[in-house]
């Protein structure tokens, strides 16, 4: 049986397709960008940023972490030719209000010892920070000072406010 | 200087944050699930799954790769509730047209050897994947087989068309 998910999601398909129109544009980005942010719920980034379908990459994940983004920030740069970074974090995120061994205490907890030890083995560390405008700047810092993010990349640094639907820039 | 991307960036948030009524959504996805999706530019996860402000995570990165995405998922679910994944995977996925050697070639040979040694020390592989299809599958059956995931969490996989903006369930 399918669950509302999942019917929302046919029925969501059906409507979009009947009057898609976009249907052939290339694979690279057209604008050459890439705007990395966090999986919250309250981000909607191609209106609240600007991003018309098939302009840009969007990479997304919890805290908008550049570590975690970097595996596809050197494939959409080294190999579909995106020219700068937005890195764009947000007011309210999750990843302020908990710490790495509190992440770890729930896993352990809720799904035992085999999945506390597999996220050894898979080499997870969550990654909260308590103070977003410096995760901002630590984050495009990591950016810039990694060998495998050429120095000739743009690369800057923002803050969402769910509250109010504004970004202002760090860095 | 702000760069095109930045003034574009700067000016629709403006005209976003001018209609902008969705101030006080909670934290927690209202409908309890996530999404996991690639990070190509040709996809608007809102519009083409139906997604409304504030009801999913939605997680994007290069190929919708699962083992990428394993952090972000334990905090959806353990942290903030959700109970059910869509991962979707597309047509025309940069991921089924390189080798990881290639990518590896291309990052030593555009920004060097230290940056080359960098992929190994983050332990960073790019995970192409030569079928669709059988991508999905695989990637659902590593959530399902991932003590990280609870055996309650409800899993479906699919492809989603970006010549045609329609999906079709995989598994």
């Amino acid at each position: 049986m399918a669950t509302h998910t999942v019917q929302n999601l046919k029925e969501s398909k059906d409507r979009y397709a009947s009057t898609f129109i976009s249907g052939s544009l290339a694979l690279p980005p057209a604008k050459e960008y890439l705007v990395l942010t966090c999986m919250d719920a309250r981000i909607d980034p191609a209106a609240a940023f600007g991003i018309d379908l098939g302009d840009a990459h969007v990479i997304r994940n919890a805290g908008a972490l550049a570590q975690d983004a970097l595996r596809s920030i050197v494939i959409s740069q080294q190999l579909l030719g995106t020219q700068e970074i937005l890195l764009i974090k947000h007011t309210g995120c999750g990843m302020l209000i908990f710490q790495d061994e509190d992440a770890c205490g729930v896993v352990k907890q809720n799904l035992g010892d085999e999945a506390h030890q597999e996220l050894r083995t898979r080499n997870i560390q969550f990654g909260p920070f308590p103070n977003l405008e410096k995760a901002v700047e630590d984050d495009v810092a990591l950016l810039k000072n990694s060998k495998l993010v050429s120095d000739s990349i743009a690369i800057s640094g923002w803050v969402y406010e769910v509250e109010t639907g504004r970004v202002k820039q760090i860095v």
